[in-house]
Formats: C-alpha cells, structure tokens, sequence
C-alpha cells in the first residue's frame, strides 16, 4: 500500500495511492494513519490533481547512518566504522517531493546522497532484528543533502546534514516491501549518478532498524536513513536531483539558492 | 515569570510558579504558553503538592553547543573551535526534574555537565544578535549528559549526547533574566563540582542564539543547551546531580542504572 500526504486547498491530508504509473488516483484516510490506522473516506481525486507534500513531517527525529555502503566510503576516502556511525536530522530539514533544496549560505560544497528511508510505525526500543519489521510502518526514498565543506570543517556534521529542506522525503510511503534487494538510483539532471542495491549495505536494513533503537527510543514518524551508495557528487543551482528506489518510485527536487 | 509545566492527577499542565523559597504556589495557565500566551486561571496549588515535569518537551530540536567555556575545552584537551560546534540531541533525550539519569548499557563513562538553556518562543531564522531577545521564550537548567566513551568511539555524538534521559532540563523556565552574568553551579551528591559563570562563555548567550539560527529555522519550543564550565566528570549508579543557575533554580537529577 503506498500512502501519501497531499494538499488541495489548505490542509495536508494523508491517501492512498493506487493505479497504474502516470494515472493514479488518491484515496483519502480518515486523520493521521500513525495514530488512527488506515480508514479510507469515498473521496478520490486524480494523483495528478493534487500537491504531494512530505509524507511524515517527524515528531521526534530523522537519524542517518554514515559510510553503510563500503565503495561509498571509500570514495570519500574513509574505512567502515565498527559501530554504525549514526547523526541526527532536526524535523526542519524536511520537505516533500518537488519542493527545493535550498543550498545554504555558509556552504559552497552541497552534494547528493540517495538513499532507502524507513519509517517507524511504534514507539519502541531495544528491537531484536527478527522483529524490526513489528515496529516499521514503511519505506520511502530520502535524499541526505550534505554540505561537505562544512562537514570537514565542522568535525560534527549537525550543520553539513541538518540545514533546512536537507532532507527530501517522498513521494510517499510503501508499507508492502521486503528492503533487502532493492536497486537505488539517483540521477542528476536525468544522468544516472548512483546506481546501488539494498544488498550492498554493510549493515542490512533490519539490522540498523535493531541498532538504532538500542540508542534511542523510537516513535511512531521517526525516521532512519539508511546510507547512501557510491557516486556521490556536488550540485548547483538550477539542477535536479531524482532518487529513484525499486518498489516505491520517484522522489525528485530542484536545486536553488537564495 | 516562573513557568512551570507538572502533574496534579493527569494530565501535564502549564503554571505560573511565585512565592518564597520553600512556600511557592503555581497558579494554572489555560492551554500552552508557548502558543496561546499566558493566560492565568483561578486554579492555584501549593508548589509541593504538584510533580513537576520537563517545562517543555521541543516539537523539534534540542541543539547542544560544545566547547563554548575555554577552560573546559581545554580539562579535555581540546581547542576552543573556529566555528561553534553545534550538535543536536533528540527529543527523547529530555526529562525533567527528579526524573531519573538511565545510564546506557552502552557506556561505562558517563558524564555530567551543567548548562544554561535558551528555550525559544517564536519561529525565526537569521536572527541579528540584537534581536535575539524577541525570539527568546525565556531560560532553564540542563543537563548535557555524554557518554565520553561513545563520544570518542562513534566520532559523531549523536548516541554519546541523544541517549534516552540525556537532557534533564528544569524546574521551570524563568522569561525574564539576562543571560550575560548569571553563575551556573554543578553539585555532585551535594559536593560543588562545576563553578562558572556565563560571562565566561566563549560566544555570549545572544550571539550563540543568532549563530544558531543561521544554521537552522528554530521553531517554539526549540531548546538551545549553551556548554558547560569546566570540572566535568563521571556519574555512577546511585548518584545525585544538581545543577543551580542564579535566577532561576535547582534541576536535580538521580542516576540509575537499568
């Protein structure tokens, strides 16, 4: 099932996407399918006719995962941490497909970084791996915007990888979806940049669920991006950057700056 | 003005906190001040009849700034950085008064720091350091608990400072103070171990307001923790710490290992 968040007029207001690519139509939910569950209305509007906003705004935190993909760290010159190097995003950095990435003022350096995002559908803690899909209420594409410059200068990266809109969610929420074997695409002004597989991550999907969750208490919209693949690269004003994942679809934001 | 937030039955909610040490009564306030103003009721307790709990829970970030007093970077043996090192702890991480400090299964090195917080009150971005004060809600004790061990393991801080009951803040949040010459007292077991004072710090209070905001939209509620004075070190099971900021209060924590 893919849900969605969508505006019309005012409202964001969460649905269900059905149909065939290019003529889906929205099924609007009864409130917040987080708390209330998934209740569908007999509203329906044509996918193209409505606006896709973030499909979950978190009401705690976005936690990244650096350096899960081997040839990812190698690119950036770095070995593969022994504990799973875990930062956090702040909720600001969120917005949905479509929506611009704001390059920052403090940063000449902003590169992509594609990667799966799992969201949390329970307050939890402690999740052994082989019961992590439990506590998942689905996945969605995520891109990790990062202002390298800042990250080298900074030693923490809460600036280089929290800065509003550095973190694209979208375009909605599969909750059907094995993450194990999944191709992970991201392509700059439609030229293919990243090109990876689920099955690449030093830790698997399931594993960093159960890890992060021994760190912190998790709840219901948090978060977890899970890494990005190699070919990372710099943007600039005017571009587009398209992360693409096997059984969920296409997350895709312009780049500008103010 | 005292703003606290506690229990009676239920419910958490918000009070205006006057009287003589010893003798307070907290007169309710309707909704949540932070949104609707401060709107009193006709609801009074006396101060030791209610259980006091975080004065605010942020919808978004709590942003931790390290090394910011010269004399604790360096009982640490770091330099004082060129730009503030910001971080960000979840909000998960807070509690309040009383509550207990859970020491995490994965540290053996936990370490106190007492800190003034700014709690913020309007929505802003790139606010001059002039202007700070209209952004400001007002000022708390905290907390800054770091497993120095993960700190130094992990290299980003995110598990070392975002552990669950890692920002104990409190009693209540005083709205009218100047931030630039206030002593911030640390006392561990009733022993006084970190002695400074704000006019110590590095970047002032108001300048690391403005700084903060240049790097992120803060939103209400939003809590900036703004370092610690040196003579920091490790807590152990059983233990009691009490943080003293002159003009607003004591925040004492226990510590305990689960």
């Amino acid at each position: 099932m893919r849900i969605a968040r969508f505006v019309v007029d005012n409202d964001p207001m969460y649905g269900i996407v059905e149909g065939e690519d290019g003529n889906e139509v929205v099924t609007v939910i009864k409130g917040d399918p987080f708390f209330n569950g998934v209740e569908t209305t007999t509203i329906k509007y044509p996918l193209a006719d409505v606006r896709l906003v973030a499909p979950i705004i978190p009401r705690s935190k976005v936690i990244g995962v650096g350096r899960n993909f081997a040839e990812h760290a190698r690119e950036l010159g770095n070995e593969v941490p022994v504990h799973p190097l875990l930062f956090l995003k702040p909720n600001t950095s969120v917005v949905g497909p479509n929506e611009p990435i704001v390059m920052p003022e403090f940063s000449e350096e902003v590169s992509y970084e594609a990667e799966l995002c799992v969201v949390i559908g329970r307050i939890c803690k402690d999740v052994p791996e082989d019961r992590v899909d439990e506590v998942v209420f689905g996945y969605t594409c995520g891109n990790d915007l990062t202002a390298r410059d800042v990250q080298k200068t900074d030693g923490q990266w809460a600036r280089a990888k929290g800065f509003d809109t550095s973190a694209p969610l979208g375009p909605w929420i599969e909750t059907e979806l094995d993450p194990d074997d999944l191709t992970i695409q991201g392509r700059l002004n439609g030229e293919l940049r990243q090109d990876g597989n689920t099955n690449q991550m030093v830790r698997s999907v399931r594993e960093l669920v159960s890890i992060v969750s021994q760190a912190f208490t998790l709840l219901p919209g948090d978060v977890i991006m899970t890494g990005t693949p190699a070919g990372v690269g710099l943007l600039t004003e005017g571009d587009r950057y398209e992360v693409e994942i096997e059984g969920i679809g296409r997350l895709s934001n312009p780049v500008v700056r103010r």
